[in-house]
Parts: structure tokens; C-alpha cells; sequence
């Protein structure tokens, strides 16, 4: 979608818009009954809103494309998923709650294992355990090199991120991880030459870490990849003219959400938590992102079984949203992730969207069959926060 | 679909991918009964695929475009058909199997008829036979102008395909073709400085051919237009990492399947030798292009009984495919060509693809109307290759 074009045409109204994510909603069939995670849960609240609303199926990228969150994410939120890249060192640090300043560079490393001769033996350590992954960061956190602050931040088990703050840092530099074993760590280089410094101050800090961990075998020494600033994204305030606010337990979907400049709502750790904060800021903001992250996490362990409770648990809390009775009410996940795929996966995902003026279709059940025949039919997910804005009357007349 | 984003997330699996394209498979109804070919064949093996595998209707170009044959087929294999042109020259060498150097370049021909003031009064020379067209390009084929070879092959009729051979020539000329009778065959001129060497021998090529003809009324001059060099794709093993072999009885099909980096398997005349021949080879290979032409020419026949006759012939020999158990199978056509409108057409054409995680829908019929309620939806024919990529588990997820 155009966002040039929705800019022009944003306008306020005071209607309110509810984005529910379920993470990796749509499923496949279980083998042994032919029926989706969807279509086995008893979901009678879904099933209504599927019944008031208009149904379709959602491309988070493009057909066969598998999103990964960051993407997904973005597309729901409106944005260009394939032009809007986030880098891999920014994204690690958005997953585990770092803001970044606009000028930091941020890089994802390993703790991993050298020979005598600095050859690589093991790239990740032996998977170290978390614990020891806090207690490492520690030792290189907190350098100071030519007057750029270097911060350590444990990720899991042999994984961490590096952000380097400071005047003039570029983060166009080569990675010192080889992606294999055999051979020592890349010397990092300068890819353009305004990079030079942060190169480096890179092969700096790895040098300072090979001393400091030179006795703490298997994880003595890193690797350095992804090296990158936090991207510079239009706001959803400056598109859609919203307020927006982001309820969200993990990280990575917090982080997500404040790079398009939502504001992220403190919430506790459940479901229910989630649902009382929006109910608690309801008043407050005319937007809202709601990411529910367990029938994700189900998928991924192909856990059918899992799946079909955690969704019959979210439809068992819905009556505490739609009591607000928000003008439009979007559902819909930013990838599908089957429990019988176990991973992330291409399909469509569901979409529904329930407002006054959304003209209804046939569609009784909530399921990916079922939605086959919804009024949105197949549409990209970049299409579903137009449609919500026009849904809240926040989209005037294109042209005259 | 972004080809360069497939390439950056495309990987190798053991999956094999069967695309089996039936040349204008979709079609219209019988006025009589209200039927198309697909409704009113006995289709047993098609059905049962349709039953097994997700469904849906696909446009080569977009709604409302007819494609050829080139447009149709680059649609199939993942490439932007508008994007991508095939010069007409070098098409109609591929044609008829003519191999072209990458600094070749090669021209479309006709046979015409000039009067003795060199007026030309027949563009196509009354439309000669094939054979006296075979027996004219013998006393055309191998002159050498100023270090250029040029070869002339036969097509049909009064047409024939010129080849430049040489150094530094560029395909950038004006026709000598004006696309009417009343006036002179006209002058070749360069339309970039460096194609003016090109623009001389072809002019000098028409000169010479007018001399060796002028006792053969009433093929007694030339007319050259299309010029064109061999178009350079990206292959398929570099987009998709794919080792492709092409199955096609005429050589149209294997000169498109050659232009995107397919081997070109030997086959012999019927569908029984190329699914022979798909026997033969299934080991050695991951992707296979089967090409089945005889859809096509009854549709252009506008013979709906023929059509029929061909789609129960291929439904009966499918089970020499399907027992070959590919992960991936998808059957489509490059267009639809409707035995009611007696041609190439626009309208979209039915696909299925089927595998393990294909998401199957409860379309039980292979026909235009069925395919309708499929779970594919409708989609751009450039999607089907990143489904199948996709299904076949060889698309990485994009981002994080």
C-alpha cells in the first residue's frame, strides 16, 4: 500500500481501533482428522465476530513467502515489509527491550571457541548456558574505546548483542564471523569510508575480549555479525495520524512497535494481563496492538494440542475486549505457524475485521476454510490497517 | 514477485518439483451445453489431484492480457513477463531451435513481392509454400558481408529467421519492413551510433537477396524486421538454485526453457515419450518443466471435442507422473485457449499444487468453476514458482 497516498488522506475521528495478533494464527490440517488447529478449537466468540465481520486471507510478504516477525509485523502495521529492512544487529537489540539511540550501531555476537592458534573450533561455545551468558557479558560490558561506550547485553545461551554509542560511528562494516570453523576470526573492514572508525573500534573490542576471555575456555573469544543502526521509519502518528499504543509480554514485539513510534503500555505476563492494561488505557490512545504470542510458540514446538487451548483460551478472554465495544476490531496473526509444519510457514493468514460499515459476508465459523469465502477474499497484509482506518472513518475521499 | 528477494532466501532440498503446464489449458463454455473443455472431459487422475491439492485461478500477465507463448511460459517460471522481453527476432530463433551466440543477432523475415519500380505489392509473396520457402533460404544461407556470416533458416510459409554472426554488431536498427504495400522496402538505419555497422549489412544483405531473387516472382525481395539479440536472464539456478530440465516436443518450449538456464531433455513425438522421458531422468534432476502442446492447438483449432479428447489422454497417462511421488506437483497452463474463442485468450488459467503442506481446500473437480472456490484464490501466474519453491521447502524465511 501507498503510504504517501494514506498520509494525504489520514484524518482523526474518535473511533477506535483494535488490532489483535495472535503470532503464527493460521494452521494445516492434523493428519489424523484433516482439520486445522482453527477448525478443532471451540472458539464461540470468534466464531460470532467471524459472523459479524468481513473475512478474508492475508499475505504478510507475497505468496510462498515466509515472513519472519519483523516483517510480519510490519506489514500489519501497514509497511512495506520487503523495502522496510530492519538489520540484524538493531532487530536483536529491539528482541530483548534495547532502545537505541539514532546514532548507536548495534551487532549480534557469539561467544565462541579458539585453539591455541585463534583458530575457530566451535562457533558458539558448546552452547553455553544462559547463566554463564549473563556472567561473560559482565566482563565486557562497560568499555570505553577512542571514546565510544560499548554496552554487553546477554541474549541466550552463547548469544549477546554489542552497542557501540558514540560520535560518528557507521555501521557499514564487514563481520568478523566466518560462519564456519577451520579458520580465525575475519579482521572487520570498513565497507564505505566514512566507516573506518567503527571498523576499527570493532576489531578493537574483539582483541580487548580474546584477553578477557582468554581463560574462560569454551567461550573464549566472539564473533561479531549484523552490524547495524536502528532503522528511521515514518511513525503510524505521522501516517495514519494515530495514537497508538502497543500491549505486548515479549520484547521483540514491544521493540517492533516502537520503531513505527507506538508507545509501549507496561502489561504483566498473561494473557489477562494484556487484556486489563487495554482496558486500563483504553481511554487514552485510538489505537491499539495487541500481540498474543503462545499460539506461536505452540506452532513452533509442534504442539497441535497446545495450539488449539491457547486459542481456545484467547477466545474465553475475548468478551473482556469486546466489552469496550471498539468501533473496529481487527484479528488476524502476522504469519501462520502449523503445528504440523512446526516453524513459520507461507500460507495466508486469517483476517477479520468487524466495524458498523465493514459490509458483511456469509462467514459463520473462524477458520482458514471458512475465510476461503469471506468478503476481503485473498488481500496482502499491508492492506489491513487502509481498511481499519477506513473502517473507523479516519480515511476522507481520495480526489474530488 | 521480487526475484531478487527469492534469490537471497532460496535453498537446496531434496524436494523435486513436477510443474506440468497443458499449453492453453483454461477454456469456455460449449454454447450448447454450458460446459467448458475441463467440465466436460472425464478427468478422473485431474480430479483427484484437484481434491488433494490446493486450487485456484492464475493470470500470466494480468487481467484482460492475452499472452504468447513467451510471456505465458516466462509467467510460469517466476519471471516478470512484462519486464522481461524476448526480442521478436530472437523468439522466432528460438522457434525453431536456433541457438543463438550472445552477440548473434537475429531478424525476423518475410518473402514478399516487389514491381519492377521495387514498390512492394505482397508483403508475404502470396504466402509460398513451406517448401519453396526451404528451397529460397538455401540461396539466401551463408553469405559473409564485411566479416558477418549470416545464416537464414526456414519457419514456414514466407517466413524465415536471418542470423547475423560477428563481432560488435548491435541489434539496434530500424525494419526494412514498412508494414504495408505501395511503397518501397525501406532503408535500415541505426537508432544508436554503434549499431550503424549492423544497419549496413543488413541493408547490404537486402540488396544482395533482391539481386539472388529477382527471378523467383513472386518471392522476389525481403523484408527484415525484430531485429534482436539473445535477452540475458538471471537462470533458474541462480534464482532458485535449481537443477531444471526441460520436457517439450516443440521447440518453441525448449528454446524458452533454454533462455532461463533449463537443460533440455531429448524426447521423441508424443505425451508418452515425455512422460517417458520424465521416467528416464526424475533422478538426475529437481525441477522439471513438461510442456504438453496439444491443448493448445486444438483450442486454436477451435475444436472443443479435440480439446476434450487431449485432457482425457493426459488424465490417463498422469499416473506415470504421480507414481513417480513428487513432493511438489503443480499443473497449470501458460494461458487459456478456448476452443469457443479459437485462440490464445485472457482469461485466468486454472492451477493446483499439491504436496504435503499445501493447505488443500474442498475444491474436488478440476475445472474453471470449481478451481473458483479454491484456496489459492486468484493469483499472478509469477506466483506459482515461489509456491512451489515454498512447498518444496527450499524458500528460507525473510527477516527475522
Amino acid at each position: 500500500m501507498n503510504q504517501e497516498l494514506i498520509k494525504e488522506i489520514a484524518i482523526t475521528s474518535p473511533d477506535k481501533i483494535v488490532m489483535l495478533v495472535l503470532d503464527g494464527l493460521g494452521g494445516l490440517p492434523d493428519p489424523k482428522t484433516g482439520k486445522t488447529e482453527l477448525e478443532t478449537a471451540r472458539l464461540p466468540n470468534f466464531d460470532a465476530l467471524a459472523a459479524k465481520g468481513i473475512c478474508g486471507l492475508a499475505d504478510p510478504i507475497a505468496p510462498g513467502i515466509t515472513p519472519g516477525s519483523g516483517p510480519g509485523h510490519l506489514a500489519l502495521f501497514g509497511y512495506d515489509p520487503v523495502k522496510c529492512e530492519i538489520g540484524r544487529g538493531a532487530l536483536e537489540a529491539v528482541g530483548i527491550d534495547i532502545e537505541l539511540e539514532p546514532e548507536d550501531v548495534a551487532a549480534r555476537g557469539n561467544f565462541c571457541t579458539v585453539d591455541g592458534k585463534g583458530i575457530i573450533t566451535d562457533r558458539r561455545a558448546g552452547r553455553i548456558s544462559s547463566e554463564k551468558c549473563v556472567e561473560l557479558c559482565k566482563m565486557l560490558d562497560g568499555m570505553t574505546i577512542d571514546g565510544v561506550d560499548i554496552k554487553v547485553y546477554p541474549v541466550r545461551e552463547h548469544r549477546f548483542v554489542a552497542v557501540f554509542h558514540g560520535d560518528k560511528l557507521e555501521a557499514e562494516i564487514t563481520e568478523s564471523d566466518p560462519s564456519r570453523m577451520g579458520i580465525a576470526p575475519l579482521k572487520i573492514s570498513a565497507i564505505k569510508p566514512d566507516a573506518k572508525r567503527m571498523a576499527d573500534i570493532a576489531n578493537r573490542f574483539a582483541a580487548k575480549a580474546k584477553e578477557i576471555l582468554a581463560r574462560h575456555h569454551p567461550a573464549n573469544m566472539i564473533l561479531l555479525r549484523g552490524f547495524a543502526k536502528k532503522p528511521h521509519f515514518p511513525t503510524m502518528q505521522e501516517i495514519y495520524k494515530l495514537n497508538p499504543l502497543a500491549i505486548a509480554v515479549y520484547p521483540m514485539y514491544r521493540g517492533l512497535a516502537r520503531l513505527v513510534g507506538m508507545t509501549v503500555a507496561r502489561t504483566g505476563t498473561t494473557l489477562e494481563d494484556e487484556f486489563k492494561t487495554l482496558q486500563g488505557k483504553y481511554k487514552k490512545y485510538d489505537f491499539f496492538f495487541l500481540h498474543v504470542k503462545w499460539t506461536d510458540t505452540a506452532g513452533e514446538d509442534g504442539d497441535f494440542a497446545r495450539k488449539v487451548k491457547v486459542l481456545e483460551q484467547v477466545d474465553a478472554a475475548l468478551p473482556m475486549l469486546t466489552a469496550l465495544k471498539p468501533e473496529v476490531l481487527v484479528i488476524t496473526g502476522d504469519h501462520s505457524t502449523p503445528a504440523a509444519f512446526g516453524g513459520h510457514s507461507w500460507h495466508p493468514v486469517p483476517v477479520v475485521i468487524c466495524s458498523q460499515y465493514c459490509r458483511t459476508d456469509s462467514v459463520k465459523k473462524f477458520s482458514e476454510p471458512a475465510f476461503l469465502a469471506g468478503g476481503l477474499g485473498r488481500i496482502a497484509s499491508t492492506q489491513i490497517m487502509p481498511l481499519a482506518m477506513a473502517n473507523a472513518r479516519k480515511l476522507t475521499k481520495f480526489g474530488a
